[in-house]
């Protein structure tokens, strides 16, 4: 395994909360882990959140709401629509169809261990899966989706059960909590956690090596903590304008449009590479399918490296390390009370 | 319960292959249940096809195709967009929305158990499951559909493995024949078949009555066979008008559009009623969201009768025993081969 030095950029650039150990070389297995251990974090068995605690009740009601197109304003988009169990949460475009066969102003990401970020959607103009889910409810009539629901006794009873006390219910902010509920529960441990969690034999040495890779080139900078990305924002495009690279056809400013402050200007959350693998296209535009080529375009344009194809081959692997099962409520449908509506 | 007379309509009406014993009284399960079997069938657990066999290799190629809507011309349509594990395979519409938002001409009945019936869509005018997967596959561009397959390495080895010999297996007939076998999977047996093969506890009392009820009424003058229903054409409105019953909004010719033959004005496939509890709206033009509105509609129209409320009661008892389980290679999702395309 090669051994690389982890701390050179780390030192220069943002590493917000993590912080490495003097020894910067991993002289065995051990070594590694401790290291990796000061980086990333193994996922939690939920994402827990102290505004809205999860819940057997919510999380069944919330998994029926997923997978129901029926409350939509053509009766035809659930969250289901964007994020397919068959492709790991995702539907595999570079940007997302909805109502009418309107196309969606960026990529949709993985719904899986989504509500540990630090906010939703790649400008983070949603505050949680809570909030995401709260405002895609029913738009652009809420009331008469509200309506909807409520001619379904199951479902009245599912709200009543989920949400206790309540006198009425069923409200679009119940309707978030739900499915956030069910979010906070899509968590996809995998190799890489195991090897977090001790066992040093999860990864292989091709994944261990791509680990020091990725540390080693600055990647982690960025992509780190329990999402291995997903917790912070940073400007796509450090070296080079990005558009230059993916060959995206419209130069979206990111969080700018949103703040309207300089600084975030080009400024996206950090993607979180958990089932990366299995996700593509990449980018806030899908503009790259090529999983390889994406790993290249983020090695020039935001770390000044040209990546040889022995170091991409090696962060490949590591990076397959990351892919999860998938959660088994998840990969199967429930089924919906039976209603139709004109 | 009460007993009626099975054979008055039966015998001044087409019923097919189908035949009464002379008896038409069953005074007790064990005749109801004789006089069951002669006018239904178990489901089989694979509706076979000597011009397509039914082989697991097929089978995991087609579930894999079924949920895969990135050969779509959009990109976003697999046969999962009208056919909802979720919704008892199918969307919950009066009638489905396919790409570009684009209205089908017609309700999507589900595809559960669809594969035994005499023909596909509603006027028949696909022959078989096949015939419907294929005719449907990556319109208007087949061969920029096949290309997209060609491109993803593990599908072409589906497809070698699932028609061993060919040359050139990626196909749009082997698209078909390969959802098609996996439909053919797709069997959801019932109380009502456990009924059939001899356990007579497998009704209760209500559905019991409701069989004779269902049968005395002459519902199962179309409504009969392995499907209740999917086995022939009929004329939709006998006694009356149709759309002066059912509201329609438009005024469907049915299989007369296809054929040109007189006789097959208004002409439709009559629906299999197995898991029609699950799967409302009902008829061609999902016109009618009440199940028990659809029966009394199908009295009113087809058999010149007006169902009082108790025997609509009785009749939805029975139709209840033709729910059956979603199989669980429907319900859950395939891991697809990751890949995106532009």
């Amino acid at each position: 395994m090669r051994k690389r030095r982890w701390g050179a950029l780390l030192t220069v650039a943002m590493i917000g909360s993590v912080t490495l150990t003097g020894a910067a070389v991993a002289a065995d297995d051990a070594e590694l882990l401790a290291q990796a251990r000061q980086l990333f974090k193994p996922l939690p068995q939920i994402a827990v959140s102290p505004e809205n605690p999860v819940t057997p009740a919510k999380v069944r009601l919330g998994r029926m709401l997923f997978f129901d197109p029926r409350f939509s304003s053509d009766g035809s988009v659930s969250c289901v629509r964007c994020h397919l169990p068959a492709l790991y949460g995702t539907d595999g475009l570079p940007k997302s169809i909805g109502v009418g066969g309107r196309m969606e102003p960026r990529h949709a990401p993985t719904v899986l261990n989504s509500a540990l970020q630090v906010a939703a959607h790649w400008r983070g103009d949603r505050a949680s899966v809570e909030d995401q889910a709260m405002r895609s409810f029913g738009q652009p009539d809420q009331a008469s989706a509200i309506a909807k629901i409520k001619t379904i006794q199951s479902y009245r009873l599912l709200f009543e059960q989920a949400f206790p006390g309540e006198k009425d219910p069923v409200t679009s902010e119940n309707w978030g909590k739900a499915i956030g509920a069910f979010e906070r529960t899509l968590q996809t441990p995998a190799p890489f956690d195991a090897f977090l969690n001790g066992d040093t034999g999860a990864l292989s040495r091709e994944a261990k090596a791509g680990l020091q890779e990725f540390a080693g080139a600055g990647c982690a900078v960025c992509h780190n903590g329990v999402g291995v990305g997903g917790g912070m924002f940073q400007r796509f495009g450090m070296i080079e304008d990005y558009w230059k690279a993916t060959g995206s056809k419209e130069i979206d400013k990111g969080r700018f449009d949103v703040t309207k402050r300089e600084a975030d200007l080009y400024v996206f959350k950090v993607p979180s590479l958990r089932n990366v693998a299995m996700t593509p296209p990449y980018f806030h535009d899908g503009s790259v399918a090529s999983l390889p080529e994406t790993v290249q375009i983020m090695g020039r344009v935001q770390l000044n490296k040209a990546l040889s194809d022995e170091q991409v081959a090696r962060i490949l692997a590591f990076l397959q390390s990351l892919t999860g099962s998938l959660p088994p409520d998840f990969a199967s449908a429930p089924v919906l009370p039976p209603a139709a509506f004109k």
